[in-house]
């Protein structure tokens, strides 16, 4: 038997997952809920970005906006057409939306967010022909990695707070 | 017969919604789609922000995601409880998740926007128990003069295009 070949899409898709998990990783040393995200332009990374909520108390701080508005700065744009955004989980509902609204015509994602993901979880925007904008979406590469990283953030931050004998908060 | 009298909560709305109209104002201004936003928190306005896409050339520059960044900002957290949060259109998926996000408790709206409005127009996440955050909405506040203020617009836009013999875009 063959041994299966990864394709260079597919293996150009890992590539990029892995810079986007660094992100991941960078958010968690800072506390931060581990998601990083990457968007990549003719074959340059022009935006790349992780989690920011509890750093900068900014509600909208989550990896995907962030990049979003750092791409368009650095295209002078808002309009990121023929780009690529690479997140480690699921976007929620304020991040698809972001990523409809900036033209973002291909998405790749890790895990799925089972809770708050707006493409095949609770919603699917991908496919909502409403917005008059369709994005194409690879999901689960390096599913495994990205949905550890979050599930060991989570266990130890159970674990910290059983340990402070503090009241679980939401 | 006596004459409808308003009631407080109604002509509170009404005032903080025209603050809101004046900062659509000033977006149009600026050759931006007129959309504003207000923030309040216990009686005082916290944040206040129109749209700025084309201005900032930024994605995600919509009034109310600007108006959360400053809110947070403002308070030094992101969490925005007991605020309420004044637009003068119904918010988009992008919009309604980040007031979702902000813990934002009240939102007021003006107009209804049938293409793009996630609070009853193409999706209600007001309503959405997944989301385990209730928002309470009032909509239709001064909604005829906020749906003129972007009927104006959109009029004298396509004017515009039609005199300097241009192409439509989207």
């Amino acid at each position: 038997m063959e041994k299966m070949q990864r394709t260079p899409a597919q293996s150009e898709d890992a590539h990029y997952m892995k810079m986007a998990l660094e992100q991941a990783r960078q958010a968690e040393a800072l506390g931060e809920v581990p998601i990083g995200a990457l968007i990549v332009l003719d074959g340059r990374v022009i935006a790349s970005a992780g989690n920011r909520r509890e750093t900068w108390q900014d509600p909208t701080a989550h990896a995907e906006l962030i990049a979003l508005r750092e791409a368009a700065k650095r295209t002078g744009s808002w309009r990121l057409e023929g780009a690529t955004l690479y997140v480690t989980l699921e976007p929620c509902v304020m991040c698809m939306g972001g990523i409809i609204l900036a033209r973002i015509p291909r998405l790749v994602y890790g895990a799925r967010d089972p809770k708050m993901g707006a493409v095949g979880s609770i919603y699917d925007f991908s496919t909502d022909e409403r917005f008059n904008h369709a994005v194409t979406v690879t999901e689960g590469v390096l599913a495994d990695e990205c949905s550890e990283m979050l599930s060991v953030f989570f266990r130890q931050l159970r674990q910290k707070k059983k340990t402070a004998k503090m009241q679980p908060s939401d």
